[in-house]
């Protein structure tokens, strides 16, 4: 259980690219940081607009001249200090994560990158290889993946609780963008653009979250051929989508089915994942995160509680509120960060033999997602057709 | 609402053809039949085993001379007699569908068949012909469709309160044959043999359930194109399917998917539905069937109850129970059994009026049934490629 | 496993007083009654209005002479014939229940009535001695502890599988007369006048159904001491209640609390039930009626489901639909109905043996129920003190 | 919407007493603190044993040298330095607030205590007047109060969405004290002691919380009458309760029960709040805070879920997470804290009229709690009688 004290030397100095006032993200990469001494935020390039970024810094408590107008006036300043940002997180519109990315790895800067990580596996490969000359982590925010539920389910698969995985079925729907986009804000704007989010919108915005969570849970199963039907019931947002079915041929023979959607209208459901095991399954949803349903065939489900002790240790080790307190997705982001700071910790310290078991998400966790979405892109193109995973 | 007064001139005669004492079946359907009046039960070939048969027929207050040892007899004696059976149901394996079915329609007696149907759309388009010619009614008990919810819930896209349909999502899984077959039961069985079962194991045993009910609701939204994604987790099923995954793609552009499976671990879900548009989505499954989720996008999510007198007309016509009282599986076979009866009655009394707008499951939605499965099968067969619908 | 057959020697010729047109409850009795052959409506008194009742009869077909005007034509009917009624429900307002059944048993016809019995413990004697005297049974329409859950919970309980009982949650409210009565039916009115509902309201109305449930779970587990507090929000109800709150001091130490309300604004419900154990407990409710909530403290939560093969044979015997099918309100009255049946054909057979084991809800769950409301407005007229169970 | 900028003119240099690496309930304090930069943990005397006291706090990031042995030693060594501490939140068993409060506003410094605040009415009046000779705040930890739907409960009854408040419906229980206490940890042990706990146990550690928020949201609606009936089903607890049920007659004729209980065996549902008014109801539970169930009377039931715009402005002003993502625990002691934090500032800027209006869990809120465990008390004493709400 956590309790807030340190597994660390000594608080990591941070600071942020974008994540600023009139974003929604940020707030989630402070509070998941900062809650436990894990994280002191000491510098940002907060805005675009560098006045209201200095203003919203010192709000957040940054002395003035460590809120930069640029990432780049960032990686010089504090590369000239003696005490200058140890990591730096990335919360800008995905078209900037890659260049930002390389200059503060070149800068000697580890790295919590938002998802979808870059725009290719190129790129993903070509910044795996750079952090690993210089040494230096790159995390990736997959938020929920830190809730432990998720780690029991992990657990539960990797025992052998379910048999052998035989169905995964994932889906992350909202209806938020159920509307066309006249009045959208800016968030939307960047995400139903190809220039300034990749080649996806709800595959990269969403999708990711699914097909990450549904890795770890998996274990060895891993993906052998594809299916990919999109579409856009906004034209507008051609030819990106906002609704998306994916269908997957497993390794051992398990198949799946993921939906992605941001017009599935009045869906509050949020993300929803169930594995089906010869035995048994799993059923899990962020929206009621803190119960998970283990159904045995023949048998009465059971449902069970995060924090209590018929759990797994996994699970129990990063319960951080006990039984009949509900843990939030700030929770999660909480473990998140703390999993990435004990990698960065790690690094700094030399402890390859911890970092070879330390489980967070990394480039490699990135780089997977990315090329998820590059499978799923080339099934669509060629009209929602079979192909095999590359 | 419904409160058990005659709505026909007088009580059909009612036969049946299979359901007996070891069947799960037949209870459905003597249970929907009887409780109103609407039918009499006088006349039986209950089972293979032609004395099990006869008790079984007596123990269910059929007189003893009307308990038949095969369906041909039963045609014979009926016929034979003044008071002979008005219709007769038919609860037997799927392989002899068609040929008793057509037996009873060229014996001049209305027909009640179980889903899926026949083995073909040839078939059915015979039995169609047959039916036409004969002036007969052929009733086919998609069971959960006579539930008031979804009437309700066809009133309601009909009129346009979800917007225009862009997402469907059809599920019915359950995990009853996760395990082999080794020690399965006769039911189980003869639905994983081609010969019995004809072309297809869930997706026409439990799929065409999910199709059906999703016909009524979508209205003239039609499916143009799919893909079938069909396996048996358990070798021995092959070449019919535990597990199937379909997407379609609609007329108006809505997309589809579906799942059907019987090794689903520990699911008890049962079938569930969920219908987007443009503006609001409904939610509604049978496990929980007496509510009716009811999203609009960006207001509170509303749950609609049976009964209440804010529904639409068409759903408390056929209400039983009230609200605050739960509508089970048998009240919604009632209101089948009730309009087939209704069906006949009007072609008795030659009320060609009321029958071209009483609503209720008959040839046609039997005959697409097995179209929708021939479409399914054509795609498995051709490695789960996408087809035109035809 | 109920699937139609006969349990009982003959089909039992049933008449019913009340229960017309008008009317909610009749429906109900008739769905119950009729849907396996059991019962034969053969005559009833079914409306005050003879000539709408006599409509209404003939329309559930029963023979228009066989239509009384009113009860005592009924009884003078009926004895006349060879083959007059054996069983008559009662479904009329409570003031009429004692007279009626009197008449009926003294006529030698077995009765079913409708709950709260009557108005006073006296007047539940005088039937209980008379039914005794007469050879005849009385039957109380408790109807939802037909499910076969309610089965299950009892035969939990008395295995032990709860340890010993320590409380007692029972609640069954809605919010149907929230409003006042400026507009209110029939049935509102006479069940908020005392001449012709007897002393109580909401107590007699819905919180037997609470009590004689709790009953049957129970079992040797009897209350000692009671403290009820009771209401009229509407004030034109008074002395009535139409919100109580009662507690409970048991025989063994436990403590039980009920809520009984029909001004619970949009509690859509119903019935809900816990029973605490030293080690674990059950809750269910009638609005979600196939599952059954088992908690072991500190073990993951257990959700059963009706039909299913780990259930009792007490359930399984009394389930209908199979697993994964919904059983409705009217499955349950199925079952009392088959019950009170059972009852009255081994009364007719002279079987002792079976009835001294038999479980139906016969005079004494109909007396019970009205001692219970005797010693709730006891309590209540002292000013919602403890008074003592006499 | 809180996005961790300050709201305050600097951060509160903060201490504990109590809440070490034992205690379940100190990071619950830290991790509603610490979160936004609104408080700096610099000092503590987190544990009877200093040295294991002082190993934790270094392990919180708070200097060895301000980690005290005591409280008393914490006030003298704080008192001493120019930056000694704002504010001290009191995290210790009950019996020690009084005297570690009273100590700590004599010293100068703003409190953050525990509930159930002190054993008597009495001791709240005493500290509550020196508080305010002082022109020091207190502050009560009732944690789930700071949920945004909380505030959203409170606003609708406000509004009169519900029409004139009926009745109040109140539980919070669990089963973790199922079982006797033979091997029970310290904080049972000093729970279930009266010199430890004060008079209650339940009503205290959790029927307070029930309380509080039941007050937030009724306004002006008041407790005039009650009964309290309590028991101890492990014995060794009497005269302490495990269980208690409390019945309430409010000033606008409203009625309530509250039920309390740690043997609720199994009980995984954690605090449930019904309000119900003459036209509509509000349900919420912090199992599953993040949505509220909204019943007008004949009308479909409405789910309202956190961050949603059609929320009341009280409640999106403290919403953290924004709608889709979970709200747990540790956000509702954030925003708890956080009012708190403003409450102090305003004091130290003298700004009265912000206080006049700021919403904060204040001296007043453990003052009423304690009034209502006194009037409890009082009630079971004299045999669970009513008495006046005094």
């Amino acid at each position: 259980m956590i309790n807030g004290e340190r597994t660390i030397q000594r608080p990591l100095r941070w600071g942020m690219v974008g994540g600023g006032r009139t974003g929604q993200v940020g707030y989630k990469h402070r509070t998941g940081a900062l809650r436990d001494g894990t994280y002191q935020l000491v510098a940002g390039a907060f805005d675009l607009d560098a006045e209201r970024g200095r203003d919203f810094g010192t709000a957040l408590g940054v002395e003035g001249d460590r809120c930069y107008a640029t990432y780049q006036d960032l990686i010089a300043g504090e590369t000239a200090r003696e005490d200058g940002v140890d990591v730096v997180s990335v919360a800008t519109p995905n078209f900037t994560h890659f260049e930002i990315t390389k200059a503060l790895l070149n800068a000697g800067i580890h790295v919590i990158c938002e998802k979808p990580l870059f725009f290719t596996v190129a790129e993903c490969e070509e910044v795996k290889a750079l952090a690993k000359e210089k040494g230096l982590i790159v995390g990736v925010t997959y938020g929920y993946t830190g809730h432990p539920l998720v780690r029991q389910m992990a657990a539960m698969v990797a025992k052998g609780m379910l048999g052998e995985i035989r169905i995964v079925d994932l889906a992350y729907t909202h209806g938020f963008n159920a509307g066309d986009d006249t009045n959208a804000g800016e968030a939307v704007k960047w995400r139903t653009n190809p220039e300034t989010a990749g080649p996806t919108f709800v595959l990269g915005d969403i999708g990711t979250h699914l097909y990450y969570l549904s890795e770890i849970v998996l274990g060895d199963v891993r993906v052998e051929k594809l299916l990919c039907d999109r579409t856009a019931f906004i034209p507008s947002r051609a030819p990106l989508e906002d609704h998306a079915t994916v269908l997957m041929h497993y390794s051992n023979g398990a198949r799946g089915r993921l939906w992605v959607s941001s017009v599935d209208a009045g869906n509050m459901g949020s993300q929803r994942y169930r594995f089906v095991g010869s035995k048994a399954s799993l059923v899990w949803s962020d929206s009621h995160p803190d119960q998970l349903l283990y159904q045995v065939q023949g048998e009465p489900e059971r449902i069970l509680h995060h924090g209590m002790p018929y759990l797994e240790d996994e699970s129990l080790a990063c319960d951080r509120m006990g039984a009949l307190h509900t843990e939030g997705l700030g929770d999660s982001w909480s473990n998140i960060y703390l999993w990435i700071a004990q990698a960065i910790d790690a690094r700094m310290r030399g402890d390859d033999a911890f970092l070879a078991n330390h489980h967070y998400p990394g480039i490699d966790a990135g780089l997977e997602g990315v090329r998820w979405l590059e499978n799923c892109v080339r099934s669509a193109d060629q009209g929602a057709a079979w192909v095999d995973f590359e």
